[in-house]
């Protein structure tokens, strides 16, 4: 493309290399903030420059937070003796906007992938680790995808957390709420029968 | 969705702003951002802003320029009694790629609609009408779309500049070069068999 303005060419080149926008939606946006009062573009380089500058994970579980510890391990009234491993803040997101769970997370930050280079050691997991061999908790839950990357990573952790007195559980695959059997994958199907729950604990989970 | 940082809640929202950009989306972005070096988000949020300080509208012809007046007003090698008027820069952008034209444009900045509330005056024209007035120009070429608003626009234009002895033509609405008769719709079809071109210059224009 042939831009009349170096500046405009400069803004649509760096708004092209955020995942999944290419130049034409790169040259949309830029013209849209060119259409914007000033105010308004500040604000919006200004949160996301705070967000580089301000946001930190969380030394204990990983999770994203303005402090050193996040909003979920430093709240006494949370459970600190369950904790739920997964991979990605967005799932914490996604838990935690169920308001069913009151434990703790950890946050991996990825799964182990062979294929891009990611092991163990690039996972964050010592806290979890050091957390079983000092017998401070009770329960872990296993949240990872089940992908081939996540069942292994899932599969490491199963290995290295047996070894202390621990429950350790996965949350429950199955048909989704509102789903109906005939469209359902097989796997999912088998697995959902399988893993059949009593019929008092399927609807209190509910309410 | 229930964000532990508020950092985070404040870009995600600032993001989602932007046209086509839900939240969800808007989530992605920011952890894809966070996950930048620092020196990649500031090129970013530099250019956005540098883009709204800097950028100008040419007081020509409405294209948007980093000096008072575009490169393309500007060159001397450009034909200034040819002036085709577009509604919005990406046309212009779309028409340079071509390397076929010329001339000068007026970017009107939109298009007439009175359901927007968009009439004459809130168009870039003035300068189109004072060249048309002080005969500085030979030919005007309506490049708008053909939409209702985009017609209504060219009609208020060719009456008011039909006043003065100018060529007045639009560009060539037909089959996209590539495509098939059969899949083309009626309107263009006909419109095409209307204003067929003599064979020799369907030839030319190609090359």
């Amino acid at each position: 493309m042939n831009f009349s303005s170096k500046h405009l060419e400069k803004a649509v080149e760096e708004i092209a290399h955020l995942p999944g926008i290419g130049r034409k939606t790169a040259l949309r946006l830029a013209l849209h903030l060119l259409r914007q009062e000033e105010i308004q573009v500040m604000a919006l380089t200004e949160s996301i420059n705070l967000l580089k500058e301000a946001v930190k994970y969380c030394k204990n579980c990983g999770n994203l937070s303005d402090h050193d510890i996040c909003e979920i391990c430093a709240n006494p009234r949370r459970d600190k003796t369950i904790v739920c491993v997964v991979e990605d803040i967005r799932d914490v997101i996604a838990i935690e906007n169920t308001g069913q769970y009151q434990g703790l997370y950890q946050v991996l930050g990825g799964v182990i992938s062979p294929m891009e280079g990611i092991g163990p050691s690039d996972l964050n997991m010592t806290a979890l680790l050091q957390k079983a061999e000092k017998a401070e908790i009770d329960e872990v839950i296993f949240g990872l995808g089940t992908t081939m990357e996540g069942e292994t990573t899932t599969f490491y952790l199963y290995k290295k957390l047996s070894l202390y007195p621990l429950k350790l559980t996965a949350i429950a695959r199955g048909i989704a709420v509102g789903d109906q059997l005939e469209y359902a994958d097989e796997v999912t199907l088998a697995r959902s029968i399988a893993n059949r729950v009593p019929y008092e604990s399927s609807i209190k989970s509910d309410s």
